[in-house]
């Protein structure tokens, strides 16, 4: 994808920052970044740009306008803050009883109204998943290991899952092992849902000889898909191979993968299928 | 409530049936325990009765019929199990494709598979929640703390977040905090739900010097409530004090609580409100 203006990338945590950084430097196009403290991860230091706290928002502005960004990303995630501890500067002091009513609204009203700032300052707004359109999860099986009818179901129905608890702001995912819903995903992230399915007792799941059951990540459909993709990587397969799962899988177009050569050599050596639901 | 035939009460898991057969004993009710192995308290030994496996099912039967039970109640907690590990009696064998297949449709579907055995060989089924039903949860607050208006939103949409997972087959609790959903129960329990929101962000919920949030429990709208009622229990309380929860809630009638005037003292000393949302 041709480049389009100079990208002003405010980075959470995670890895999907990352993979928009590296993009955007093998694509050629020009990249500024801000770093917001306390989620965004250290190796993005190499990149021009600055460290902001989140409540910063004058200061976040008036940085991008000067480097000379015309798109604007928002990519990775971040805790919610409390707002009562927060140092905003004075910009930020005037949109912030707006951005703390949207808040209690759920994460998705909060990323709306953010969006809407820049928006409000001339910025354009792109995806993380229109940057990494390449990357996006393929219809049907990606690697060589293909679900059994039992394991597709069980990747149906945790797909499911995971729609219907985005529509009530709840996450994106779920793990669903011989039909039954093992683990929702909140507000701990995906690994720690995975790890704690790890934990659960035994007959309940499968086990790394004898996997069982599948991880599926949607977006919620209310969810701005330009923000907030679902992305799993690595580092989820190997989690999921922890748990004694089968594999993951997700809806094709809307989930990122975060390295996809490195994530099928993961899911063929660990035996884990990686399924793309046609929608 | 009178006494209406010796009960024989199919002991699972957690604090229920403990509570069932101290009623039944309160009341002068015949009861009979069948401990299910590896799930009943071993606190229900000195009540008579055997110790079975769960597939036993010719072997319960056979036990509930000479020891002159007409009424069948099941309750407490039981791991699905692995299928392939149990050892049936003639009777199970003969019955366990049935209940397999009813146990890939879910908690519920299996649950309704079982009592259907014990209604085709004559027994009546009684509901914990019909033996316990004065310790169902009243309408408002029970002791001494209310809560304020944002506890009660949070409480009502972890109620709403409960009730739509139910819908779902997923699970019968909640924890949402300053409108956000910071968990939702699967096959983990509430216990492990409430340590895991102990382990969260200290900026995502409240701590115990300044509670936030509550925890909601409702059955599941598809849930036989003879079998399954959401419990809370004294525990329930101190775990949702250490995740800095403000309060805990249910369903007026549709919650069970063990020991209610231990609960009112525990919530009253530790500073958390007991909601009953009328229905």
């Amino acid at each position: 994808m041709a480049a389009r203006g100079k990208l002003g990338l405010i980075a959470g945590g995670g890895a999907l920052p990352l993979a928009v950084a590296a993009r955007c430097e093998a694509e050629g196009r020009d990249l500024h970044l801000i770093r917001l403290a306390g989620f965004a991860d250290p190796h993005l230091a190499r990149y021009p740009g600055i460290e902001a706290g989140m409540a910063e928002i004058g200061r976040i502005l008036s940085e991008m306008k000067s480097a000379g960004c015309e798109v604007v990303c928002l990519a990775g995630t971040v805790s919610r803050p409390d707002f009562k501890t927060l140092r905003p500067d004075l910009k930020g002091a005037t949109l912030l009883p707006g951005i703390i009513s949207a808040a209690t609204r759920g994460d998705d009203a909060l990323l709306r109204k953010i969006l809407s700032i820049f928006e409000a300052e001339g910025f354009a707004v792109e995806g993380a998943d229109d940057i990494l359109g390449g990357d996006s999860l393929p219809t049907g099986a990606l690697g060589r290991v293909h679900p059994s009818v039992e394991q597709l179901s069980d990747l149906r129905k945790a797909l499911h899952v995971a729609e219907k608890s985005g529509e009530l702001d709840i996450g994106q995912g779920a793990v669903v092992c011989d039909g039954l819903v093992l683990a929702v995903e909140a507000q701990e992230g995906t690994d720690a849902m995975l790890r704690r399915v790890a934990g659960l007792p035994a007959d309940l799941r499968g086990a790394p000889g004898s996997p069982k059951g599948a991880l599926g990540k949607a977006p919620k459909p209310i969810q701005d898909l330009r923000v907030d993709m679902p992305v799993m990587g690595v580092r989820t397969l190997e989690l999921a191979a922890e748990a004694g799962l089968a594999g993951v899988g997700g809806q094709a177009g809307r989930l990122i993968l975060i390295d996809r050569p490195a994530m099928i050599e993961a899911a063929d050596r660990l035996g884990l299928f990686i399924w793309g639901e046609g929608v």
